[in-house]
């Protein structure tokens, strides 16, 4: 049973967006639900992802902690890997933000640096935005990625058999949110949307589902195993140097891929130097229902309406069914 | 000059965001400094509209004075009134909210009442968003809307000798901040997003010019006339009943839309009941400058940088250039 706030929340959400109606005539495909919701403009080739993320200090980050340039980083960073995680193109994305009188223009400065350098990487020009005053310091970004008619990876997709992949090592990014220095310190602050990865994955191993790992193996897995129908078993994850399987298992903010491909796809062990690793297969079962080495694991990763309150640091994660 | 640290913080990200580059590319059309920024499908019979608002509580609403469902309703009515203004028809919205530890099921229900309640009226429906918890209440909604190519009406399209107009009458938000109750009152609670006179301005008067009345009729002419590149002499609008001039000069979110149409465009008393006004006309001169009954017009608008600070009622108006 879901006991989230989140998950419990989310469904209601949609549950209550689906009774107000007119989404299919407006070309809306997919809504609540996914990485990205995905809209098809009349005539179009492509259809456009768009994918929303808060970034709250407090909550995501701390003043102390996380330089300017960091969280602009971050900030874009979050839903550029959501429509990585579709095989999507980035096109543009909006920017919100909220600053409290503490951000003077040397903080707001960085912060558009480490947005900005990231947006031209990426190829995702600002395109607009709002600006307010707040108590503390916040954003919201929205990213407009495309992909293909009818092609962007869903969560949705996994057949019974397919094999399960992620990319890279997991658990850098919670190892790093308590180290000083170091690249498990670098993943946290600055992590690289798998951009090229996820176009990949969409045109040559057509893989049949795809998320990115922003809250945890454990709890992304459940997810992708829910909208597909299916349960999962897998081995343990690669492992990043000096993480713990736990970290790797139930940490968030790795923004590496999780995916799934047909039984018989040949999937290289890397693409452009990031390790690809089957950890196990989708197979019929409840929806969502993960084993580990053949016990269930509990979805632990992180869950945004529990964890946090605005009070300072990340709470400790909590089950979440 | 430009005092304002808003309008100085959107000029400065404007040209940074525009140095990154690769806009043009994308397909944006429009992007920091409308109402709304303008995407252009590929091959597409229609370009697309994106507007992005920020909602906080201390800032723009008092859970005391504002009730969940009519915090629901603003929420999304802002960015519905940008898409009005470039008489856009809606097509999807995105809402992240964050929500502090005061907010129960039954604030959370009523919040997502009134925002659909509008959604579904807009024919906007609920695409996808992000959830969080934060210290305070806050929102920040994204609107996508559609117009025919190349016919979303702008800020910048004003020419010297063009009538400018008003629709209804201004100052009632300012007005019902401090009523109980009243008409007033209800349209500081439940702004009327003008959608249908938007699209009649695109379709029927072919406005030149169009913008939304969200921060007080001195500061939005202002920013009207500087994007046309022209300034404006007007007389007195019309005044809402039991609002002051200064209320209908300055104050914010009175969600009616202002426009300029060529000088022989014959428009109209009214536009299903509700009134439109001409209140003067675009001439050479100081980009920005405002002149009523000759003499130049302080834009003494909201503005969302120095105005409020997250400490509780948004704080008096200051002058901004």
């Amino acid at each position: 049973m879901v006991k989230s706030s989140e998950v419990k929340w989310i469904e209601r959400i949609r549950k209550r967006a689906g009774e107000a109606g007119t989404a299919r005539q407006n070309g809306l495909v997919v809504g609540i639900g996914d990485d990205c919701a995905i809209f098809r403009p009349p005539g179009g080739s492509e259809d456009l992802l768009f994918t929303t993320d808060l970034l709250i200090e407090g909550v995501h980050f701390r003043r102390e902690t996380h330089g300017a340039q960091d969280v602009g980083w971050k900030a874009l960073a979050r839903g550029l890997s959501d429509i990585a995680a579709m095989g999507g193109e980035p096109r543009f994305c909006l920017l919100s933000l909220a600053l409290p009188e503490w951000a003077d223009a040397r903080w707001i400065d960085g912060f558009y640096t480490g947005f900005l350098r990231l947006a031209g990487r990426a190829g995702a020009p600002l395109a607009g935005g709002d600006l307010a005053r707040a108590a503390r310091a916040m954003c919201d970004v929205v990213v407009c990625g495309a992909a293909p008619r009818g092609k962007a990876l869903r969560r949705d997709g996994a057949r019974a058999g397919d094999a399960i992949y992620v990319s890279g090592a997991l658990g850098g990014s919670a190892l790093g949110l308590s180290s000083a220095r170091g690249e498990a310190r670098r993943r946290h602050l600055r992590p690289e949307p798998r951009l090229a990865l996820g176009r990949f994955l969409r045109e040559r191993l057509r893989a049949t589902a795809a998320m990115d790992l922003s809250d945890g193996l454990s709890l992304d897995l459940w997810r992708l195993g829910r909208e597909s129908k299916l349960s999962a078993r897998i081995e343990p994850p690669p492992i990043f140097r000096g993480a713990t399987l736990d970290q790797a298992l139930h940490g968030g903010e790795d923004y590496e891929l999780l995916f799934t491909v047909a039984p018989r796809t040949r999937v290289p062990t890397d693409f452009e130097g990031l390790a690809l690793t089957r950890i196990g297969a989708m197979e019929p079962g409840t929806p969502g229902l993960v084993k580990l080495n053949g016990r269930p694991l509990p979805a632990l990763g992180w869950d945004h309406l529990r964890a946090g309150s605005g009070q300072g640091a990340p709470a400790p994660r909590r089950r979440v069914r």
